[in-house]
Parts: structure tokens; C-alpha cells; sequence
């Protein structure tokens, strides 16, 4: 019986809510890291720190060839530079207190801070699960250096966003439950409405359309999340406003990752397993490529800006995936068809 | 030693060009897949006819798991339809021949029809292939069916494309010299300036920004051959014009595939290897995958289609891919680094 660690305490300050995402993160991934070290000890995560030429900083943790965990990678990374008008003028449709003159063709300084993971376990019983949540702001010029993390500049337009879901390559309904249910109480202590909208929200955004299936049995995804009316939520919802309130929520979300997740692959990482099963594995790791690769906004995103951290970006990638040409796996009435159709038509859990 | 079979002889019809075109991509299909059966006897090609709700039908010949290919597919589409305003609006960009009138919001009938083949093969030493070759034509109303294949309507507009590059995962330079060596000869019979410029297209294409490299060594790619004068050709360039002149440049490109490739496959298939050079094959396999769900147009746009068989647009994936976080393999002064060398400056092979 594996005993799950509890996420640090944390200390409320009045440090500008960049510090205080970037402390908190920094912490997270060592508390995962640690955590799920516990579960692999043949295999210690490596800790890779590395800086952006542009600006700022990262750590990647990855763990590869693991006895209980195939591929993982836990990373974070705080950035700031300066955001040109085409990307302004984008953000604009969802964030219109950023000021943008068409005319003058201005960037303006941004700072993003996030915490990335996707964890592959070795055994086809347990399932992927990815999680991800981010700060971003924009500020007015500063005095000094205009993109300095502790230049004090008044924010113009910040947001939150983020979430978790799970991929099995076989469902275990109690798992998706399990997983489910702890995002809800995640969510529900900051407002009952969250947690149905931001669980429809990750099955249309995990959705590949071309194969007319979900990624997995979902989670929840946001985005956009700041002290404006939430497009996604009803006008009356409660919902965390302040910056220090949708903060206190991440935090939550952020620390319930480990009890959403850990317990499931703790119960079912001896579970033995067939060559076919494996073979179906790998190919539900294609699906994932896929997706991450034809569709993920994140991931695209990070192709196409100039010197990002590719190595980074696509650490989501399974180490292994598969295709078949018209693949005799997934059938109906198998274990694998019973899977397939849970990704048919997305259900509800808890 | 493996004896190389010669294409079929190609009668000249008076039959309209659509006619000509599928009869003649089913000739190549059949010789391609039997001269590769010839090479990997224990593993015949699955046939796979297939018919398009929306109008047209395919064959999609596939093997798997075989002892000298690990996973090959050679298939052919022959589809109609009409293409609709936006769609349109896109090809008068390159071919202003096309009728669009902005106002009338109407579609107009198309024709296309391919062969598009992968080989992944299993032994390290030998490279992966592609070739494509294709016909596409829009024509105005017809008076019966719209899209009948044999309607006899007066084409508004036409073009040929295609190409056929190779990507290994050691450089052989003699096996990248005789593949150049082979598609040059067969553009050279028709105008000394196509090899050139298709050579450098190809390169140009089959690009991957985010790992600055190009996909592999390379061959040729060309689009929108036509009478009109061409892009990517000098203006005094001679180059064949005429329906009839193209699609007999077409035939010898098609007809030079399995001298291009056969005799590498042939000479490299019973190279011994070690399971670390596997394991950098899988790796490249990786960066494959990457090109063709990120970049590729045909797949793009095949995703993109409602209708589309995505079988048949996912069949060039390998049936293995691999993704390593920061992997130790391809450093300078390895084999593996000999390649990674050749992908990052492209090299004249002839």
C-alpha cells in the first residue's frame, strides 16, 4: 500500500501574483516529482534546467524507461518577452481590456508561468493522464528593463488557465470516477458551476475530430480566467474573481492532481498484462500523437514560436506509438471496443 | 540477385485524360505491388477496393508486419465531386484559368486521381520512399450526371503534380546518388531545367522548421504542371506543355519509382544491425510522423475533408514510432550524426 504524500502548505504573501504563480508551481513540481518517485524508484526522474535566450527559465523533470512509468515528463517553465501586435490583436477577442491601437504597431511586454505534465505509465491497465495550469499577464512598459520578472509594471490583462485528463487505453469505470469526482471537489469549493462546464469544455477540446472520438475519458480544461464574466459560465455563477481567489482555486486544482491520479496507477501497475494488450496500447499512443500533434493549440503553438524549447514541447509524446492499416483491434464486444465507444459518446462520471 | 521488373508498355489513346490517367495509375499500382511481393514473398499485399459515398472509388494495397517491409502501402483514388466557392477561390491563385465570379456563390464539378505510396522498411540500412503522382481537373457543368467519370464536359482547367523523395536512417550516399541519378534521367528527357527545380522544391517541401531539418535526402516534388507558363521554371525552360506531353513525363517519372528505389532495397535489406540502430530508426520514424500530421498539405487537407477514409490518409505512418526527451543518439561524429549532418544543409546528390 502505497501512502500518497500531501501537497506542501502554502503561505499567502503580498508578492505580485507572478512570484507568487511562479513559487507555487516550482513547488508543485517537486511534490509531484517526489511523489511519483516513490512509485518508480528504478528510475529517477531527471532534472534538466534550462534558460530561454528570449527570457526567462525552466526545469524539465523526465523520466524515461521506468518500470512502472514508460515516459514522463513534470515541467514548468516562467517566461517574459514581448508580444507582437498579430498576437495581441488575437488575444484581444477574448481579453478586451488589452489595449491595442491598429495604428501604431506596438508590442507590448508579456510574462507567462506554467506547469506542463504527461505522465505514460509502462502498463496498458493504467491509464495517460496529462495536467496543465498557467498564469499569463500583460503589462504596460516598464522603467527599466521592460520584461524583468520583478520590475514592478502595472498589469494590463492577466488570466488563468489550465486543467487535467486521463487517457486509458482500457476503462475501468472506477478509475474515471475516481479521477472525476476529484476534480469536482476540486472545483466545487470555488463554485458549484465550474466543474460541469469546464468537464464539457475538455471533451470538445480533447476531441479528434477525424476520428470522431475524444482523447480519453476527460477531465476539466479552462482558459481565460480572470475577473470578467466567464463565456463558458452562466452570468449568476459564483465564481473565484480576484486574482488571489482564481489563484487560490489553481492551487487547488494544482494540488489535487496527485489523489486524482496516484491511487490509479498504484492499484494497477502490477496488473499482467498480454502482448495484445500492449499492441493495443501502443496503438491508443498513436491516437495521442495525433491528437497532440494535428490539434493540441498548445502544441502548435509551440512549433511555430521562434526559439522555443521543441525538446520541451514534445516531451508529451508516448516513447512508443503504433499504426495499423484498418487496424482488427477495437471491435465491438471486446475490452478494446468497450473503450472506443466511451470515446464515442462522452459520458458523465460523477 | 534480384531481377527488376520492367513497367508495362503504355498504349497511346484518344480516350479523354481522366480515362487515360486512372487507367494508367491502376497499371503502375499492380507493377509496383508485384515487384515488391517478388522482394518479400511471405507477406502478399492486402487489396482493399473502396467506394466514396460522395463519388469516386480506390484501392488500397497494404502489407504489414512483412520480413523485408515492415509496413508499405500503395493505393490509388479516383474521386469526383464538385469543389466548392471557397475552395475555389484558393486554386485561382495558382490558375487563373479557373471561372470564379465572387457573386454567384456557385461550385463546379472536379476530377482527381492518384497513386500515393510508403514503404517503412524493417532493416535500418534501408530507407523509406514515397512517391505520389496525380491529376487533377475542374470542368464546366456536364448535362447529365455532373460527375460522371466518362461524361464527356469541357475542362475548364487542369494540372498535373507529384514527386518522390526518400528518407533514410543511415546515409548510404551511393543509394542517395542512384535515386537522384534515376529521377534525374527521367525529367531530363523532357527539359534539362525540371530536375533543378523540382530537386530544390522537394527540399523546400519536405521541411521540418521546428527540428530545422529536411525530412530526408530528398528527390523530387512538383505541383500545378500545366500548359501555362510555370512558377518555379525559367521562362525559356523547355518543358512539356500539352496534356498529352505532361502525362508523358508523369508515365516516365511513375515508370523510374521501382529502378529508383527496388535495387537499394534489394542490396540493403540483409545488412545486419544492432538494436541501437532500431532504436535510431524508430527515433527517425518519430521525426516522420512529425512532418506528415504538422506539415504535409495532403494530410492536412485529407483530415480536414468531410468523407475523406482516413485509413488511407493515415497509411504512411509507420507501423513504430519513438520519442526520447533529449536524446543521447546523433551526435556529431556518429553514423547517426552523419545523417542528422546530410538533413540540416541540403547537398546536390548528381
Amino acid at each position: 500500500m502505497v501512502s500518497i504524500p500531501t501537497a506542501p502548505a502554502w503561505t499567502p504573501s503580498d508578492a505580485p501574483m507572478r512570484t507568487q504563480v511562479s513559487a507555487y508551481i516550482k513547488s508543485l513540481q517537486s511534490h509531484i516529482v517526489e511523489s511519483l518517485e516513490i512509485l518508480d524508484k528504478d528510475a529517477p526522474f531527471k532534472r534538466d534546467a534550462w534558460e530561454r535566450a528570449e527570457g526567462g527559465e525552466g526545469i524539465s523533470c523526465v523520466l524515461a524507461s521506468g518500470k512502472v512509468l514508460e515516459k514522463a515528463g513534470v515541467n514548468i517553465s516562467i517566461v517574459h518577452g514581448r508580444l507582437p501586435p498579430a498576437a495581441i490583436k488575437q488575444m484581444r477577442a477574448d481579453h478586451d481590456e488589452i489595449p491595442y491601437d491598429p495604428e501604431s504597431g506596438k508590442s507590448l511586454p508579456f510574462f507567462a508561468a506554467g506547469i506542463s505534465l504527461v505522465i505514460h505509465p509502462r502498463n496498458p491497465h493504467v491509464p495517460t493522464v496529462h495536467a496543465n495550469y498557467r498564469y499569463f499577464e500583460i503589462t504596460e512598459e516598464g522603467s527599466g528593463d521592460a520584461a524583468r520578472v520583478d520590475d514592478q509594471k502595472k498589469v494590463l490583462a492577466w488570466w488563468f488557465g489550465g486543467g487535467s485528463d486521463l487517457t486509458p487505453s482500457y476503462l475501468v469505470e472506477d478509475d474515471a470516477k475516481h479521477f472525476h469526482r476529484t476534480l469536482k471537489n476540486a472545483c466545487d469549493a470555488h463554485g458549484v458551476d465550474m466543474y460541469p462546464a469546464f468537464k464539457k469544455w475538455c471533451d470538445e477540446y480533447f476531441y479528434l475530430p477525424h476520428r470522431k472520438e475524444t482523447r480519453g475519458v476527460g477531465g476539466i480544461f479552462f482558459d481565460d480566467l480572470s475577473s470578467a464574466p466567464h463565456k463558458r459560465l452562466p452570468p449568476s455563477a459564483p465564481k473565484p474573481s480576484t486574482p488571489e481567489e482564481i489563484f487560490t482555486f489553481i492551487r487547488t486544482c494544482g494540488d489535487a492532481f496527485i489523489p486524482s491520479y496516484v491511487p490509479i496507477l498504484a492499484a494497477r501497475s502490477d496488473t499482467p498484462f498480454t502482448e495484445e494488450q500492449r499492441r493495443w496500447q501502443l496503438l491508443r499512443r498513436g491516437r495521442y500523437v495525433e491528437f497532440n500533434l494535428v490539434y493540441d493549440r498548445g502544441t502548435k503553438f509551440g512549433l511555430q514560436t521562434p526559439g522555443a524549447r521543441i525538446e520541451s514541447i514534445l516531451m508529451s509524446l508516448p516513447e512508443t506509438a503504433r499504426w495499423e492499416y484498418m487496424s482488427d483491434m477495437g471491435e465491438e464486444g471486446t475490452e478494446e471496443g468497450k473503450l472506443v465507444e466511451v470515446l464515442k459518446t462522452a459520458r458523465d462520471w460523477v
